[in-house]
């Protein structure tokens, strides 16, 4: 391909809302445009790398058997009312009206089309497992878009969706999808650390999360510096600090006056002594509780319901205190998934105020009787407490845990942090910030339960089938690569997703250069190989720069000085590594080919 | 691929909502499924077979030098704006308030946003030509979609965009992609009519559609009998019936009382005579006129606007009267190309008489000053006509162009049909219905003015470049491909675009049968043909029968009989023809995969 045939507009300057490695370059080096915030366009060089992405993906999902299958973008809000959410799902789903006035969504993704489909066709065992899959234009309406497509409003996934009889056969698929993903990253050159991670909002349980490490990632990844442990801080779990106190001639429990000390700060100044001996009780309500509470204190009104005849039934609405030691935080998603809730959240100072009994800093698990008490294991460690006394300015000192009060449950709830010890090794964990490009979960049966799906067995016995969803972002993978590998100068392309694979700089184009130019060039195409012949009339300096921008692995330099030697000659440049090489003019066609080949493994 | 191991849900009923064939056999041999009214979901085997028209497209688009791109799917509201598009589209096009209540756009085509993303990169004449494609989503919310994928709500369409400094430059784009869509068109194995097509509301002046013959079309065609003379209905022209007549010896205009007449049926009733002896005058609204009408009778109170800086000068409202031959009808597409006019509509009753001075039906060309008077040519070959008096219950005998009226402008108007003239060689005119599955545009300055989009020459002069549009709908062309090749028992695909080459069918998966089977597809699989091997445990019947349906080109049928003679056999019948013949099992693999790639013309 001739550059002046191509559409390649390069640029000098940094756009200024750029504030990544990645954004920076996609535009600079002409594989990007923006259409409005959050909304990219690919230019040829940018599409050429996206389908290389796309080709990795489409070839790992084929070799695993998952089968490709292409719904719409655009569904029938219909189909978001019977999984539930339609409610739930936030502003972050685009919903359109059509001139008939029914509802439609822009998929932000498609269990719900995808699990429609398979119910009209379900019948037999003999289906099963069923692996569907799709790549296409996924819309998330992000309040705050930003970092070019790492986080933009409008991107492609690659989503898949299996169905099994029974958890092996899920277990089976979960495994293998998990091995793609794998192999996915690393044809990309992508460093991904594979973490565990809480399902969120999409129900469910087991699951797996794949991020690569960036200062602009959304996610915090809890490792250890001793063993291969990695946890979303979400769900990251840590070694407890101490064994559960069994303290002995401690004082009976004290009320202390503690006027206008509110806070644990005010606390540890007014008390002088640190966070660590405080027992911090915070109230939470929760929605849609699915634990047992029959029996925990102050649950006697709350009753069991079901929001549709399929669903499970829960308690719409309760709330709970939760103790721990004062200088933690309580990671809300460990407290979700202990009650078996759809959400949780702080209460409003009102609530607190009624259930406590007295003002919002004064909470306590001592004689607390109106909620459930939840206990962090810290608090367990805790030989000698202070906590608030449920009355306004008071505060309770000599606070033995199991003594003074006993919890409806005991819970790891604490939010890990750098420096917590890990829980398999004992090794001092780190925090990093991450991105996440893939994500993989075994859902069970959320959708195919809430969506009415059923197969008969050998025996004719209808089942509801297990499911599980895998996700991959093509535009934030396609980013990723580019941050991982760049220099001051530019995008160094992997072979494997290089827009093209060798580019051939003619000195000057004309006379015999540009005849050896493009017999190189026709060469190298007749070889398989990609090659971008900058025929462009701008100065060499102009054209090695926009060459080290654009990063296309190999640079071919075709001059005047070296073709007339008494062997003609051709410089060849691996870009990321600083040595020139002379090459054969007769024979580069044959070398070029091969180290491109090698460095696609063919 | 193992038949059990795909996804291929046959259906033995014909869904009951499927009028056409198409329809029909791509739900019946699984390649399709409905996810709501106009949205289709395709499963993997009609996923392969539309891929490969997708592919098709894309190599005809890169061999003449056009380059894609992706631009987003949701684009905003505001490029629509800009272009005047977001007022003229109407309720086809969707629209979404995203969650900060900007206003966005489900793309139904994107002139606005390939054209916005040029303007932002195009600085000078030597960019120029520049030719963009994409193929991606589209979404127009069709009132009454129907016929499967032939009129589906989401599509997939090739849509592509050019800019240049010059019209033979356009012109030299123009005629290339005309000849890329007759390529395409040929590898589907399709027989399009290629016809002269007025561009609607698309703007702009030439313009060719490619069309398939379908009983269920959306347009009517207008071909000749003895040339190749092909038009669109609503652009067709024909000869003149006779010359200009030039009576002498008529007597003078005669009042005839012509009570509760109104209707030229009525009129021809009364009068005994036929309809080709009346002038029917019209009376029509029309919008946004860019025809200069100074000087025209009651055109004093109009005036030309802009309805933005940028735009041209147009009248937003005026009325005309269309005089014509009673047994014709008026072609407001063509009557909008003379007025220049974005949209004609017959004005209202009420209008009528306040234009006309007489109640509906009394309307004539003598003594109307009004507003401007149009003439078909029809009408002025008329030697002595009859016509409404502008009197109520009167019309006028005796009634002579050019000496009893003389129109503002004549003009061709008529709505052609079966059994006129072709204009080219005089042989006898027919229509056809058909099918639109590609475009093509010249645009003129249309968007790129209304986007203000600039280009510099080589002196520094900044000018407009000229813009040329051009489509093809993916989905539509793979409908019609089954339209075109099909018989009673399935879809007969041509090589081209079948979802496998070979289908083979053991009589039972089991022993050296099976052997049989899977070497005959692992050679063929080495040989890089696409084979499905039908491992049900089914009868043979069921296969066959199924084997039909999905209109796989090679069956190979490996059964005992054949196996166990002296040379061992399988047969072999191009789906579509009766013949069944006998090759030998060793060579079958080479046999089959020559046979294939000939049809591929590899």
């Amino acid at each position: 391909m001739l550059f002046t045939q191509t559409f390649i507009p390069t640029l000098r300057e940094v756009p200024a809302d750029a504030l990544i490695v990645s954004h920076r370059l996609m535009f600079r080096a002409g594989m990007l445009r923006k259409l409005a915030n959050g909304l990219f366009a690919y230019l040829p060089l940018g599409l050429r790398s996206f389908r290389k992405v796309e080709a990795i993906v489409r070839e790992e999902m084929d070799a695993i058997g998952a089968l490709e299958i292409k719904p719409t973008v655009v569904v029938p809000g219909e189909l978001w009312k019977e999984s539930g959410r339609w409610e739930t799902m936030g502003e972050a789903m685009l919903r359109v009206k059509n001139r008939l006035g029914g509802d439609f969504v822009v998929s932000p993704t498609a269990e719900e089309a995808v699990t429609s489909l398979v119910r009209d066709e379900l019948a037999s065992y003999r289906q099963l497992p069923l692996r569907l899959y799709q790549i296409n234009t996924k819309y998330r309406d992000e309040v705050r878009p930003r970092y070019g497509v790492m986080r933009s409003r409008e991107f492609v996934m690659k989503d898949a969706y299996s169905y099994h009889t029974d958890a092996s056969s899920l277990d089976e698929t979960y495994t293998a999808m998990g091995a793609a993903y794998r192999r996915i990253f690393t044809r990309c050159g992508l460093s991904v650390i594979p973490v565990r991670a809480d399902s969120g909002a999409m129900g469910g349980s087991d699951s797996e999360e794949f991020m690569v490490e960036s200062a602009i990632g959304d996610n915090t990844l809890i490792l250890c510096h001793t063993c291969d442990y990695a946890a979303n801080v979400e769900k990251a779990a840590c070694k407890p600090d101490g064994t559960e106190a069994s303290p002995t001639d401690i004082p009976a429990l004290e009320p202390i006056h503690t006027p206008e000390v509110k806070t644990i700060e005010q606390l540890c100044a007014f008390l002088k002594t640190d966070a660590q001996r405080f027992i911090k009780t915070l109230i939470y309500r929760a929605s849609n509780v699915a634990l047992d509470l029959s029996g925990a204190p102050g649950s006697g009104g709350l009753e069991k319901r079901k929001s549709s005849p399929d669903a499970p039934e829960v308690y719409p609405e309760a709330f709970f205190a939760v103790a721990i030691r004062g200088d933690l935080g309580v990671n809300e998603v460990k407290l979700a998934a202990v009650l078996k809730a759809s959400e949780v959240s702080l209460a409003a100072d009102h609530e607190v105020v009624r259930l406590t009994g007295a003002p919002v800093g004064f909470a306590g698990p001592v004689g607390l009787r109106t909620i459930p008490l939840i206990a962090d294991l810290s608090v367990t460690a805790i030989p000698e407490g202070v906590t608030g006394a449920l009355v306004a300015d008071t505060h309770y000192a000599h606070v033995v845990y199991g003594r003074d009060f006993v919890p409806w449950l005991t819970a790891d709830l604490r939010t890990v942090v750098s420096g917590d010890r890990c829980a398999c090794c004992g090794g001092e964990l780190y925090e990093k910030k991450g991105n996440e490009l893939g994500h993989i979960f075994k859902l069970g049966y959320k959708y195919t339960r809430s969506m009415q799906v059923r197969y008969l067995d050998e025996k004719g016995q209808a089942h509801i089938p297990l499911m599980g969803t895998y996700g991959i972002g093509l535009d934030r993978t396609l980013a990723s690569v580019i941050e991982e590998h760049h220099d001051e100068a530019g995008i160094i392309w992997p072979m494997s997703v290089a827009p093209y694979q060798v580019i051939i700089i003619p000195i000057t184009y004309g006379g015999t250069v540009k005849a050896a130019a493009d017999t190189l060039s026709a060469a190298l195409e007749t070889r398989g190989i990609e090659v971008l012949l900058d025929d462009r009339n701008e100065r060499a300096g102009v054209k090695f720069k926009d060459a080290d921008l654009l990063g296309i692995p190999y640079r071919v330099v075709v001059g005047d000085k070296h073709l007339a030697r008494e062997v003609p000659a051709v410089e060849v440049k691996r870009r990321g590594e600083a040595s020139v090489r002379l090459v054969e003019a007769a024979t580069a066609a044959d070398e070029l080919s091969r180290l491109v080949y090698r460095e696609l493994g063919r």
